[in-house]
């Protein structure tokens, strides 16, 4: 079929075939098929949709565009996946915890683009921690720790690269079926078996509405159901930051605190949720069992022994997560005063991302440097009651001419009202194929 | 505004100011644009629509975006556009009626593709006839005969011809204003002044449905109004071919026929309503005025002088026109019998076309080489009775082996029936914005 009766076929509300899919991803990997017939695809599935089967097809095509990892030898092991948010540092906190109860946790993680953050940029805030590793170290140091922190590798998944930045320049970005087929072939490409997805909604999530989170969520559960692999989706709030910092430094130092019990309430409790699904999925017991392994596997000191093990594998100094204070500082900091009493109603985290994003902390174009000491500390939460003159946030910065922009932008996140607000539940839902 | 956003407002059904879409037709034709946004936008415009002043803009920013013609000695003058039809050599009767009548038709014309022909391929079926002219040769030409029927310079409305063949290729043609907004480009462009539109509607036209014909005809009258252009569409049948001659040679000596007061019945009215309605614009007189003296510059054969005028001064070989067996003719032909007796219910005109390719008389791509002589002429029309064994078609060809695939097609255009059909009417509605 002629790429041009494709495009038209999927314009006039049909279902494409899986050898279809195939076709377009494997011609437009290979680059027979131009990225102008791509981007016009992509428009017509954001306007018509696709299926579950015409999702989970192009799902597999874009997996097999590259690599597949396999990790026949490696064990029961299992892998978590966030759609993004501000000051989301779980990844550092569950992969030890899980590592700790004897699931084995090779993750592939991704830079941060845009307001919100990326696990290997906050893990490269520690001095000599290596994200660029080949198959054999990732494995070895697995067989070693129990858990690996790698940046993806570019031969994983290239057709959903390729189309990935295509969609990012032509609207055709906020489409379910195509977020979905993107998160979950890396994931097929990186081997993956017991998946347990971080699917985030509110102001600070790709998915503003809970409804759209949940669609999105349904579909790639959907994908796992098709292709045999076990999925849990957990939807949860990500109106507000989590835990009280932003940027890379302050936030591996929230991660080790969260490691020795001492962490945001939010931010704990969602890692250890997070966790016991992945053991719940790597068949470790019943929801209830999993919970108190990941309970104890915290509060006993356990998972952030596997954090320095992990740290020290990977070329990383452990000294600075054993104390933390040895961590380079920012040189020049400046805080925001509440400018009335009452109680915080809301923190848009969005505005709190794009503020740590003008400090450094995160990037607007693909090649910009990150300062790894650059961000933000909070020092409220929704709900916290406020008087004016208290201080309710730090920011962190290299030079001090950044600062007026990113406090304007951090002032104006914070909403105060005069009555204590409702609190949002933190896990709205959970999506699975295992009952 | 980056075109990443454009792109997203228009996806979400917002109209773009006149600033964007000149923003985005500079842009594109200079190549600042990529052609992938510009698809993505194309697909996007397709499910979205564009109003009347969108469409407007968007038509203006492509007739800027080039040459534009303006004649200012040339006088009142009138054109006409065909959107493609099977055996469609109205232009060649046309323009010398209007000519004879004293109202200039300086006519830019394309060449044929797919299973529609192009005016300028008929007319290179002349000896030495040359399309290819410059303005000065062009106003020159139209002083001296009053017509002349050029070749579109690549110069004019060269954002149209980049963004159409685009189009082309992904699957985003059938957008009404993106139809509308290419051909009026290009009218603008070429300068015109009075102009008659005959929108076609039915098997053999791009349109296969009267509401469809109908809304392109409203969008492209509404972009005259928009812009002070005195614009007239007449909607017509191309259920079946005109008249009954398809393939350049064949049409000319049909269209000297018509010229000469002989010519098939449907083609000799659609010609003189055509006709009128342009020296109606040009404000000849009321509508039957224009009517007997579109019929006047027929019967009393001026219109035919005006063509041969036309011929010799555009280097052609006159002496086919007066004595048309003097053309090439074919080397090969075959006949095509009725197997039943009845009444031609239907011709398809898209499978006559189609057929008619295949001979040689049309391009299946755009380098392809046209077979001037190549073609097919009817015996009959819908209405016709037959009986078993009666000829009621000839094709002709250079070679033997292309006739089984064309009969066969052939064939399969007439749907013959026991009863007698209703006439259906040739000119099926009338949109103008002069009263």
């Amino acid at each position: 079929m002629h790429m041009n009766d494709l495009i038209r076929k999927k314009r006039d509300g049909n279902k494409l075939t899986e050898e279809e899919i195939l076709a377009f991803v494997q011609g437009y990997t290979e680059g027979s098929i131009p990225d102008y017939q791509a981007s016009a695809l992509a428009m017509a599935i954001y306007f018509r949709g696709m299926d579950a089967k015409e999702t989970a097809a192009l799902t597999m095509a874009m997996a097999n565009s590259g690599d597949r990892l396999t990790m026949p030898e490696m064990g029961v092991r299992a892998d978590k996946h966030s759609t993004g948010g501000v000051g989301d540092k779980t990844t550092l906190i569950v992969a030890p915890i899980v590592a700790a109860c004897g699931v084995k946790v090779p993750k592939m993680s991704g830079r941060g683009l845009g307001h919100t953050g990326g696990t290997t940029d906050k893990l490269s805030a520690i001095p000599g921690f290596r994200t660029d590793l080949s198959m054999k170290e990732i494995e070895s140091i697995v067989q070693t720790c129990g858990l690996c922190i790698a940046g993806s590798s570019k031969e994983l998944a290239p057709a959903d690269k390729k189309l990935y930045a295509l969609r990012d320049v032509t609207a055709t970005v906020d489409s379910i079926p195509l977020i979905a087929a993107s998160i979950m072939s890396k994931k097929f490409a990186a081997g993956a078996q017991n998946l347990v997805l971080d699917v985030k909604t509110g102001s600070g999530a790709f998915m503003k509405r809970s409804a759209d989170a949940k669609s999105l969520a349904k579909a790639m559960v959907d994908i796992g159901t098709h292709e045999g692999l076990r999925v849990t989706a957990l939807i949860t709030n990500m109106d507000a930051p989590l835990g009280y910092a932003i940027g890379n430094t302050l936030e591996v130092i929230e991660a080790v605190q969260t490691l020795q019990g001492i962490g945001p309430e939010d931010l704990t409790q969602l890692c250890l949720h997070l966790a016991a699904q992945m053991l719940y999925l790597a068949g470790k017991g019943t929801q209830d069992e999993c919970m108190e392994m990941a309970q104890h596997a915290l509060y006993s000191g356990l998972a952030l022994e596997r954090l320095i093990w992990m740290v020290s594998a990977q070329g990383g100094d452990s000294s600075v997560i054993t104390d933390t204070t040895l961590f380079r500082k920012s040189r020049c900091f400046r805080t925001v005063k509440a400018r009335s009493d009452g109680f915080i109603r809301r923190i848009d985290a969005e505005k709190c991302g794009l503020a740590a994003m003008r400090l450094g902390a995160g990037r607007t174009t693909k090649d910009d440097e990150i300062d790894p000491a650059a961000g933000i500390v909070l020092d409220v939460k929704p709900g916290s009651e406020i008087h004016s003159g208290d201080r309710i946030a730090t920011l962190f910065a290299e030079r001090d001419d950044v600062f007026d922009g990113a406090v304007e932008l951090l002032a104006d996140a914070f909403e105060v009202s005069d009555v204590e607000p409702k609190p949002i539940p933190l896990i709205i839902d959970r999506i699975s194929n295992v009952k």
